[in-house]
Formats: C-alpha cells, sequence, structure tokens
C-alpha cells in the first residue's frame, strides 16, 4: 500500500454515473411510458440525449445566462427541451414532473453498497455530486446508498468541475484536501479535484452511456487509484 | 391521526441534548481523565459549564465580535475559558484538543436509532443541528445514527434560533416550510422553526442537564406533537 493512502481521512464520491447507473433506469422507466402510451422510442437514445443537455445547462450557469439553478430545475429545463427530438412522446406537466425525477430513483451500480460499506469501515464516505442536495437524498433512499453525509455542488452553488465545489468539501469535512480522495468514473471531474488537491481514484463504468457509449476510460498513471468497482477499490485501500 | 400530518414530507431533527446526551458522555471521558490523572473533578458540573458557554459564545458570533465560526472552534474557546473554574485540572494542547472532540463521540439515547429506522420508513430524517458538518458526520458514524442527510447551521451561516437555519434547511430539502416537521427537546429551537412556518415535535429530555438539572418542559398545548422520545413520536405520526 503506498505511503499516501494512509495520510486519507475521507472519500468524496461522483455519483450519476459513478455510483448510479442513469441510463439503464432512464431506459427502465421510458419503456414502462412507452407501454402505457402503446408508442415506441429508442430510449437508450433518449437517456443520452437527456444526459448530453447537462454539460450545456450548467454551462448557461456559469456564464451567468441563469441565476444558480439546482439541478432538478436543469434536468427539467432539458426534458422540456429534447422533447421535439422524439416526436410519438407527448407527456404531461404533470408527466413531466414525473419523469424528471427518475434522477432521484436511479439504481446503484450493483457493487456500490456492498463496497461502499466496507469502505465507511475505514474512511468518511460522502457524496460530492453537482445534484441538489434534495435529489442525493432521495436518491440515496431509494437506492439504499449509505453515504456518511451529502455534499453538493448546491453548498458550494457552483458546478463541478469549478474548484468552489472541491473547496467547500473540504471546508466542510474541515479536512486538508490532501488527506481526501476524489472517486469518479469521468477524468474532468478527478482532474478538477487534483486541481486543488485532492487524491484521485478512477472507478471503470464502461456502460455509464451503454454498450458502445463511450465512457471514460483512463491510463494506468493517470489517476493515484484505478480501481474495477467499489470493492475493488476497498482491496486497493486495504480493507 | 391529525390532518395536518398528512402532509409532512420531512423531519428535521436537533441533535445536542435531543439525539446524544452529551451530559453522560462528557462525565465518562471526564472521569477517564480524572482517573488517569488521579485528580477529583465534580465531571457533571465541568458538562454543565461548557454546555453553558454555548449561547454566549454564539451571541459573539451574531453581534459580529466573532466572524462565523464553526462549533468546534466555539467548544475549544468555551473549554480554554472555562479551565480557570477547575483548577485542579491541567490539559495540556494536545489533550484539550482530543477532548474537545468529545462532541463528536457523543452517546446517542437508548430509543434514537430504533426510532428513527421507523421515522426513516416514511419520512426523509436530517439533522439539523448548530454543530458543524464535520461533527456531525463523525458523531453518526460514533453513535450509528441513521441520517437520511445532515444538515447543519454552518450551511446557512447563522446558528439556530436564526430564520436563516431554518429557511435553509427547508431551501436544501426542496420542501414548503409547512410539510417539515422540526423535532427538538428545547422549546426556542422549535419556536423559531415554527417562526418560519415549520409544524413542531417535542421531544422530552428530562436528564438533558442531569437529575435535577432543569431540562425544557412542554405543555400539551404549546407544540403540535409532544412525544416521550423517537419511538413515541413514530407511533404517534402513525408508523
Amino acid at each position: 500500500m503506498e505511503s499516501w493512502i494512509t495520510s486519507i481521512k475521507a472519500l468524496t464520491v461522483d455519483v450519476f454515473g459513478t455510483v448510479t447507473d442513469w441510463h439503464s433506469t432512464i431506459i427502465r422507466e421510458g419503456e414502462r411510458i412507452g407501454s402505457q402510451k402503446q408508442i415506441s422510442v429508442d430510449w437508450g437514445q433518449f437517456a443520452r440525449v437527456w444526459r448530453s443537455g447537462y454539460e450545456p445547462a450548467m454551462g448557461r450557469v456559469r456564464r451567468g445566462e441563469l441565476p444558480w439553478t439546482k439541478m432538478d430545475t436543469l434536468h427539467r429545463m432539458i426534458l422540456d427541451d429534447i422533447m421535439c427530438d422524439f416526436p410519438t412522446l407527448e407527456l404531461s406537466d404533470e408527466e413531466r414532473e414525473h419523469f424528471n425525477r427518475v434522477w432521484h430513483r436511479l439504481d446503484a451500480w450493483p457493487d456500490v453498497v456492498g463496497g461502499m460499506l466496507r469502505l465507511k469501515s475505514k474512511y468518511i464516505v460522502a457524496a460530492l455530486s453537482n445534484g441538489n442536495v434534495s435529489l442525493l437524498t432521495n436518491m440515496a433512499k431509494h437506492a439504499g446508498i449509505p453515504w456518511d453525509c451529502i455534499l453538493s455542488a448546491e453548498l458550494a452553488r457552483h458546478y463541478k468541475t469549478d474548484k468552489e465545489v472541491y473547496e467547500t468539501a473540504a471546508h466542510l469535512l474541515s479536512l486538508d484536501p490532501h488527506s481526501i480522495l476524489m472517486v469518479a468514473a469521468h477524468n474532468h471531474d478527478l482532474e478538477g479535484a487534483r486541481a486543488v488537491g485532492f487524491r484521485t481514484a478512477f472507478i471503470s463504468r464502461p456502460l455509464e452511456w451503454g454498450p458502445g457509449g463511450g465512457a471514460d476510460t483512463a491510463r494506468d498513471d493517470e489517476f493515484d487509484i484505478i480501481a474495477q468497482d467499489f470493492h475493488d477499490l476497498a482491496t486497493q485501500l486495504g480493507i
């Protein structure tokens, strides 16, 4: 075990894609809607288009075109925007509001709960997501994710990968950034955390965007730890 | 069951005294120190004096004599201040720092974990304390308190009973104040929450300040619910 690992006190963990499988969950809920309405939609494509609206929407807030906005509201704006790309699908306002909350009902990848319970035996394990606090809280209840605490971009009023999000997390955990390990399936998130002094662990989620969807990969030497899943991460941390 | 109860979506719960027994835990850790140093201290009195410094210390922040300060730092300032009242007790800086973190190691009252698990089956159950986020997170791990999320005065940079703390909690939970039940063993906390529209549940903790210590009591008609403990609260909420 490398010596820097003995300094680690807490893990901050990305959520969408790293902990929860948005692609499969949206397909499953979409197929239920399609079956009720007797329409055919490529729900995998729908999920990817919805998720792809996420970075541009945060960009509008960063540029000041929108005030600070909860992720729930951004998700709804994107949903309304993409409906025209799926003309067979008609959803009432109430149906959209319900479907929008699919992000609260995402399922965890199968290794998450068991691996996280191992990690919690040694470390503080905190969510650190662009999702708003209530979204993350509802999701944790739905999926049984045993966070020690829920930290969110909402508490910094900045989205990742703005440095304020990582700095706020370190401040709230009362920890030096060097004693925090950022865990994510996304290179840019780990790079953002590293820029303020966090250690980094890449978790491989090859199916985040579905088969052949082009999930992030990382070279062996790119981050402090490259793990296959949360169990592998716990093992590499000596648990 | 009264009709307002059907509107409740989340419980925000006070921590020191309501969920955890600071008086007994400080006595227990103090007695260990006393035994190691072979000195005699009235640790019940010590605990009460330490806790009594809490409101005046927050008052200094409210009046602008101190900038926003984490509760950990206020606890340490008070500890340093009261040492002269206990002249037989000598603690090094390192010993003080360790003893100061007794607030992270408080034990829960015996009804808390079981009662809260019942409450969580129906509601979001969130901490809402003047303790800082890292203090509350460590305490939850120590005592096994199964919070859905940890909210803190630190997130509002105001202490209870300032209205900003309750307003921030409602905003982060994405809930109308009328759908939140504040749970506390302290009348002033419930009054503060009620002033911004929360419903209120008083939990009786007659031994918070030790036997004869003068814990808060509440009349039957003073708050929406008067409960003996967390199990009684769950029962009164129809769980």
